[in-house]
């Protein structure tokens, strides 16, 4: 039977397991990359595991999230991060370079390797053809001191595109076509694999802007083949060397096949607040819009630019309108520099960023109370762009930039012929702001300033766990919950002290002083607790203020892995109606819970109530090692 | 005898008073100009006045302090700026479209005018040959209201300028010389009017970074001729219409005079954390540097940044330092783009910020912890940084591009060759970003977003005031220990009743509740009460919180302007030992308040101790009325 993509990679890079859906497999990593909001973390834990220098092909170090700098903290991220990767035998992407994926795209992506970042959008490099995953910081850590990743082996799922794409209609609309029928679970354990004619008229950007809102699908990755343009892409970038053909075997199988007629599609919308929320355009032009933001690493590269540039080139934007670029790249940056673009830019009246992530993770720009703001980005969840009664919907390039001319949400079709931008043969490139690791590794002081301080570490699993109800939570409590994001609290992501003290505040103010104050205790919450973004500090948060377990109706799947990677026990009761016979304050007690793990046989007694409730753990053989030993770095250090 | 330039100005515009040094006289004021900062305050002023449309010849509205937007405030801010503009007849400078005395400077400056801006470096135009003087926002709403401005006569400084500047010594180093010679207080009460041969080799952004520094030693404003340099300039800004000459007359007096010979100067820099701290580079070079900014009202023209591409471009900056630039205008942004110039500094490793403040004001940008930064702006002030414990140091452009090669405090003259930039024929004069206000002003809605709050005002003055010292401070409190600034307290500075919740947060962050709580209350201070900068919220958040009168040994004399503008008394002890008497918490009571000002005999009853203390005022006969009338607001609507 022929193979498709993603299995021709996974067999090639199997280290553990088999190749069955749903079992946990074990994958060797070639690349990572980390971003500095979690990178901070991440060189921190990978220095705990105590090896000297990573053991993969390529590892690259980008500064792309907290670039604002309101205090002293992200210069002190920024310079931990540059004396971490000159330590560890890291790449450094300088502040100023560039979004980690559009980076790593232009400069370092290599079709058929894989690629774990600490990032969700990492999936954007399967643009090249690369397998590219997003997961926590720790697991990023261990890929880098050369242990494999575990991930359950995905579905293959085939989105067979075909036609030529209809005037005006892009890249960004084909996902959110695809966000439109599969919706934002609809990409769960599985990787999106991309074919068919339609794929010829895309350039490399443009398969990167679909990958990379993959993640929106929740897929574990996405994947478009490696061919002709691919090889045109990386011999402008001076990489064609990089070069390795990808395809499915004709007779290739999947799990699943979706078909796109692109000749068929219109320009999309996604409303507030989900990016599966999608429309046509045609369908809400009109509506009034106070801020445009183009950039993200959705949608931030020289084509991407250079259309909208082309749309804005001596006109003028509205006076009610708010228009704000941030170039992907320095590399995009200079080229739009060098041939005029940015002048077209500049002079229509948009505001310029730095190249980083900026307004799309709420790191700036902020819009108006409940202003409506038009975004290439790949997220609209309430509340992420720092305006909590802000509407942000997603577009192309082309639609932002129509609607900066017009104030309203515009069909781009109406601004006529289509703009067509070459892709260009030779691009400026210039890897000066990427400082590579010295020779004399061993003299490298790491170096920390007052917002660098230790990872807190898990004691190994005690017999007896007896705490406090600190507090008690209902269904879907996100990991926004615990531990909130924006720019002040992002900067004190390197400082689990500090950012330990926000851990739920919008819930409960009150909640991290008690903690503290009774040395720990206990949380007992409702179902799918844990949802939303991977970020590790929900779990590492609650281990810092003295959290043992975490008692729920159910888990959300990376919540409940990062729970258990730094040693927090994750239970679930038997009978869901024990939850509401508890309440905040009870003390509750387990016994024998070292014993109890193995079999998967632990009670908890309500000492306040005098009630037992059977509760159980779902985890595998290896999360049960992984627990007694105190978390996943200590039984990384085991095995060192 | 012959006039000054200063003293033809100011006798082409009195409006009251004698043009003797000391004595208050009232000017006509031309133009206005704001930043959001303190505009959104200035413009509710106006608001409250009453008047429908500004009495000024042009009145401009610019955005460039609070620009990045980190939650929706900022945001609002800028559409409730950009809505009263249009209604009251202001022009409004668009985010991003520059620093207001950058662009001033660019398109509005008139040499002979009068202008008075809500910014204490708005002495910038006073590189055009115009008397430009900073103001409080209340001052400036007045301006608007058509009302002069009153002001102490200066005394005017000559300092007179001869010989060629050496190599490498740019007009940052005479002002910074300037300093050195005469200290940040050399400057109070009086104008530094430019004259003499070197004045000759100065182009126009140059003196507005001599005029601009003026304000760091403390002068009423600075002003250089309007000359043949001043009309090329004017012409080249498509503005030769506009172009007035102005000299001193042959025979000119002066109150005092400073001769500095140019060609003995040699590239200095100003030390932390003082702007007069001035030192010769070569003194400290090869100390280690972090951060290099490129920016600042002080030093972000075109040829300023030319010059620092022209010394950047084929080089990388040094792997150790973050070089940031921002560019002063949009203007100059583009002309950088258009001609290579920003191709360099981008390629060279530059960050390049949006046209604004930025980080001079602390807003982004702030240094690693202890970190050390060299600057091209005005002023170093240890923590306005926004990182408490980092090293503001202040130099020129050329000395400043070439540590952000070397890594450490370099002299420029290591750089070989002087850089010889050419002031541009024509500039590329783009005015699209400047909305002029509509012709139908009655249809214009002002738009209030909740962070735009209504102004508080007081009641007019009791007969008795009476209430517990709710706070003891000692000497030389400043207006920074009143009011925080920071970006994050700064974007509540149109939202006075939560901006207030800060006010003595350093000092005692109980003092806001306490005060809320018990109805107002008493502060009682030391020496130089209210010292630094002019911000009005040192007493609009007391007013808000119920503070009926400071009672102090001295105070600083702008402070004691503004809370007499908001109608808070400002008293002092005939007894300087009395203060030792009063504890906190103790009930103070003045009665026959009113009577008592005009004859200023008044005495505080400390009823918690059944002592009295005899007190006074320093107020002028039209600043009791403003008392009386319960604030300059009320005292103006009177006269309308």
């Amino acid at each position: 039977m022929g193979q498709n993509m993603t299995r021709k990679i996974i067999a090639a890079h199997l280290a553990e397991g088999e190749m069955i859906p749903g079992q946990e497999i074990a994958l060797k990593i070639d690349q990572t990359l980390t971003q500095d909001a979690t990178g901070t973390m991440a060189y921190l834990e990978f220095e705990a595991i105590g090896i000297p220098a990573v053991r993969t092909e390529l590892s690259v170090s980008y500064v792309d999230h907290n670039t604002l700098q309101v205090s002293y903290e992200n210069a002190d991220d920024h310079r931990f991060l540059q004396s971490a990767a000159a330590k560890f035998g890291v790449k450094f992407s300088r502040m100023g370079n560039g979004i980690c994926h559009q980076v790593h795209l232009e400069r370092f992506g290599v079709p058929g390797k894989t690629l774990l970042g600490s990032d969700s959008h990492t999936p954007t490099s399967g643009g090249l053809g690369m397998l590219a995953i997003g997961a926590g910081g720790l697991d990023v850590a261990t890929a880098m001191a050369g242990y494999p990743f575990y991930v359950s082996m995905p579905q293959v799922v085939n989105i067979h595109l075909y036609g030529k794409p209809a005037p005006w209609v892009t890249a960004k609309d084909i996902i959110l076509e695809v966000l439109r029928l599969l919706t934002v679970k609809g990409g769960v354990g599985k990787v999106m694999e991309y074919t068919g004619e339609g794929v010829s008229y895309l350039s490399v950007p443009d398969r990167a802007t679909i990958t990379n809102m993959g993640a929106e699908l929740g897929a574990t990755s996405s994947i478009f083949p490696s061919d002709e343009v691919t090889a045109r892409f990386l011999a402008a970038q001076e990489r064609a060397g990089d070069f390795v053909a990808l395809g499915p075997d004709p007779d290739a199988e999947y799990d699943e096949v979706l078909e796109i007629n692109l000749s068929e599609l219109e320009p999309l919308i996604a409303l507030p607040h989900m990016p599966d929320n999608v429309v046509k355009i045609a369908d809400v032009a009109g509506r009034k819009v106070d801020q445009v933001f183009i950039g993200s690493c959705t949608n931030s590269s020289y084509t991407d630019l250079m259309r909208v540039a082309a749309i804005l080139k001596g006109k003028t934007v509205h006076p009610g309108v708010s228009l704000v670029i941030a170039p992907g790249s320095r590399q995009v940056l200079v080229s739009l520099a060098a041939n005029g673009a940015l002048t077209d830019l500049v002079a229509a009246g948009a505001r310029m960023l730095e190249c980083a992530c900026g307004p799309c993770v709420g790191v700036g720009q902020s819009p108006c109370s409940a202003g409506v703001s038009l975004r290439t980005c790949n997220r609209n969840f309430e509340g992420r762009s720092g305006t909590v009664d802000a509407k942000i919907y997603l577009v192309s390039c082309e639609a932002a930039a129509a609607a900066a001319l017009t104030g309203v949400i515009t069909d781009p079709r109406d601004l006529g012929e289509p703009i067509k931008v070459e892709m260009p043969e030779k691009f400026p490139v210039d890897d000066r702001m990427i400082i590579v690791p010295p020779a004399n590794r061993e003299d490298v002081s790491i170096v920390r300033g007052p917002n660098i301080q230790p990872l807190p570490v898990a004691s190994s699993l005690p017999g007896e766990i007896k705490g406090e109800v600190l507090l008690k939570v209902g269904d879907n409590i996100t990991t926004d919950h615990i531990m909130p994001a924006g720019a002040n609290i992002m900067a004190l992501r390197s400082n689990i002290p500090a950012i330990s003290m926000h851990a739920f505040e919008r819930v409960d103010a009150t909640f991290a002083e008690r903690a503290l104050a009774a040395g720990g205790g206990i949380i007992v919450g409702g179902l799918n607790y844990g949802q939303g973004s991977s970020r590790e500090h929900a779990a590492l948060a609650p281990l810092y203020l003295g959290i043992k377990t975490v008692l729920v109706k159910s888990f959300a799947r990376i919540h409940m892995q990062n729970l258990v990677n730094f040693g927090l026990l994750p239970l679930t009761f038997v009978n869901d109606e024990d939850y509401d016979t508890i309440d905040p304050g009870d003390v509750l007690l387990l016994e024998d819970v070292r014993q109890g793990l193995v079999t998967n046989t632990l009670t908890v007694r309500n000492l306040t109530r005098d009630k037992a409730y059977p509760v159980k753990h779902s985890l595998s053989e290896r999360q049960i090692e992984i627990m007694l030993a105190g978390g996943l770095l200590k039984y990384v250090k085991e095995q060192v």
